[in-house]
């Protein structure tokens, strides 16, 4: 590793800690008027915008990334214009600073309370869509975080353009706005991201976005806390109690609505007693929409007389692949305790679901699986920072020490606990 | 590293994972009787515990440890007899699993619930004195996770002893108690660690308890997160506004009650407008109780001409030492924006006060001081689970992710989010 990289990446830290003591003593109204000022900036700036990104566009267009690639890389109107939206948003959400999460009175008079505060530096890790880059660096800022942000190498300029007029903005309408507040690695170098994930000194977080091999990577090299998911496979487990209109209602919904996201249901397990009735018909309804079935022997000796789309086995591999397409897996489960073994023993810890009229079926369900979001009678797709009522959403934790679930603004805070006394002394 | 080493601790992860998630099922009821029951083993094993304790001294004797390391590593009658009160008090402790963190009803009348559920499997890993293995134990399964537990290989016998013991009342006691729900890594050799704490899959979290040497051997090598605290450089700043007799009280508490432990205070801040009144008064107090101090220069010139005690310059690096001991340094600063720079510049994020009359001065202090417990008029040693209310605690966190500050059973929980639902799907 060079040792002008570490320079460069010790440099970019320790601004970005120095900023975060700023970010973290302002006011709720001062943020807010930054981020007003953020979003008319980005609507003002558009053409440098798209100027940058069309730069973006060509190196990527001659380097020969996929359409699906260069569609997320291109900037619009329309997405900068939506850009913008989503800092007027976050503008409007509560400010997750400062709450009391707890408080108490000791018997020697001692006031604790225990107060939400900003993490301090965080490093975003993400992919090619520029758009991460507002997104990110404006939850992070409301929260009082500064952002160091690493986006994928083929969107290096966009990326920097949007985060200089962000921060230009922000400091014409706010002076003491902390120009480290939001920082863009500027070296491809693939070393760079070791080398900021090892300096524990300054940087507290780093939350990576995308596939899995990048976030493995990430989470492989890291010396600072990782918060992650590497995979959404997800279940919906329809039980011998449930209402089966119901249950092939929220399976469609689960798999098709949007195959290509975490939260969407991968395989579907049903209690043999009702695997008969159950399966055929749902099985129909997904071969209309083009989802191909890998299932089990006992899934595929009731389907196949009469499917008439794509069935095949499924391999051990297969229950903890995430397809994120019109793919999925079927198994017939001789009850709930097989049902929830197999969810801990091949999911991600993500999203899964129980359909079933039976009380206490549910809440062994809701208990024994070991998820971020367990569901009863209700869609895995839920899972959402946006449909869980946190507003924006940053990420989506599947890990158990800091946030899990869907991290919103709440999620990107820490707390201290803020003594208060009148000289007390510890005898 | 050996594939037997490797095999020893997959088998010992997994069988934790594993008893983890009977441990998530038992009932309040149910771990209560089991820790009635481990705390009266104890005392019934006395006998047996003392056999193997005087083997490890045996031993120990031998490989010439000092006084002091045999002097933790001995188990007496009245040292049994405190580990069973400890378990006893575990018990009476109110259980963490299965509060409701928040609710909320979405308006596609989703209920959502952020449920506390257990961690799952907490690696304990500690020095010298064997009572940590039950108290650690009794915490972690309290809050519903399976513990391993690698103590020093000096007190091997002891530990395995104690958490044999444990286990068999617990399953006298509860048929369904998981017989690895304790375990006591076995081999001394080093590469355990490594090998233990690279098993992502079934380890979710690390508490290294020790000396800082040992912690940062451990985070080094970690796959898993490590929540700990390296050291305890506390601070106490006397502000302008003290009550200068108040403040003597604090800084002499803070010092001098307990100076081996990491909330004691390290470095004394002194608001240069009072520091000529304030210094020479406390530091006789402090000579009094035998307390060496390390000065600034200016500190120095008030000391000089009066002070009877050790007196010497303080080198940069004394400002981020832990002396644990009866020793400290002294600076003059020129107000609050220096006293809060320092301290986050050379403290260890631990414990830190500030002694003023004056409610802005304390309102700026508990603001920008990042640390995980801030005092406004009272000391330092008041970061402990006891003095917070918390019961017991496993150990003190300076991490911001997962738990921060003093940490009992609530911090030894992570959470879920259950949605109740009557087939909502997402549109």
């Amino acid at each position: 590793m060079s040792s002008s990289l570490h320079e460069e990446m010790l440099q970019i830290a320790r601004q970005a800690k120095l900023a975060s003591r700023a970010l973290a003593l302002l006011t709720t109204p001062e943020k807010n008027l930054c981020l007003e000022a953020m979003a008319s900036a980005l609507l003002e700036n558009a053409a440098k915008i798209k100027e940058a990104n069309a730069r973006d566009m060509v190196a990527a267009t001659q380097a020969g990334l996929s359409t699906a690639m260069l569609d997320r890389l291109r900037l619009d109107d329309k997405r900068i214009e939506n850009m913008a939206r989503a800092l007027g948003e976050v503008e409007q959400l509560p400010d997750p600073v400062g709450r009391i999460l707890d408080e108490r009175v000791r018997p020697n008079g001692l006031r604790l309370q225990k107060i939400a505060t900003p993490i301090g530096v965080v490093v975003i890790i993400y992919e090619s869509r520029p758009n991460v880059t507002a997104d990110a660096a404006s939850l992070c800022f409301k929260s009082g975080n500064a952002t160091i942000l690493r986006g994928g190498r083929e969107a290096l300029y966009s990326n920097s353009v949007i985060s200089t007029v962000m921060v230009a903005a922000a400091r014409a309408a706010l002076p003491k706005f902390p120009e480290h507040a939001i920082q863009v690695v500027q070296t491809t170098d693939r070393d760079a991201i070791r080398e900021l994930l090892s300096l524990t000194l300054y940087v507290d977080l780093c939350m990576p976005r995308g596939g899995e091999g990048l976030i493995r990577a990430v989470t492989d090299c890291s010396k600072v806390p990782v918060i992650k998911h590497y995979k959404g496979v997800c279940h919906v487990y329809v039980d011998c109690a449930a209402d089966l209109e119901m249950a092939s209602r929220i399976v469609m919904n689960a798999k098709v609505q949007r195959p290509a996201v975490c939260n969407a249901m991968e395989t579907l397990l049903v209690h043999e007693a009702v695997a008969g009735k159950f399966l055929p018909g749902v099985a129909a309804l997904l071969a209309a929409s083009k989802v191909a079935i890998h299932a089990d022997s006992a899934a595929t000796a009731i389907l196949q007389p009469s499917f008439a789309g794509t069935l095949s086995p499924a391999s051990e591999q297969d229950w903890s692949t995430e397809y994120n397409d019109y793919e999925m897996n079927v198994k017939v489960v001789s009850g709930l305790r097989e049902a929830a073994d197999h969810i801990n023993n091949y999911g991600s810890g993500h999203s899964d679901a129980i359909i079933t009229g039976d009380d206490a079926s549910a809440k062994k369900f809701l208990a024994e699986v070991d998820s971020a979001a367990v569901y009863w009678n209700a869609s895995t797709r839920f899972t959402d920072g946006g449909e869980f009522g946190m507003g924006a959403e940053i990420g989506i934790s599947t890990d158990k020490i800091g946030a899990r679930g869907p991290m919103g603004l709440e999620e990107l805070t820490t707390y201290k606990w803020m003594g208060f006394g009148d000289g007390q002394i510890r005898s």
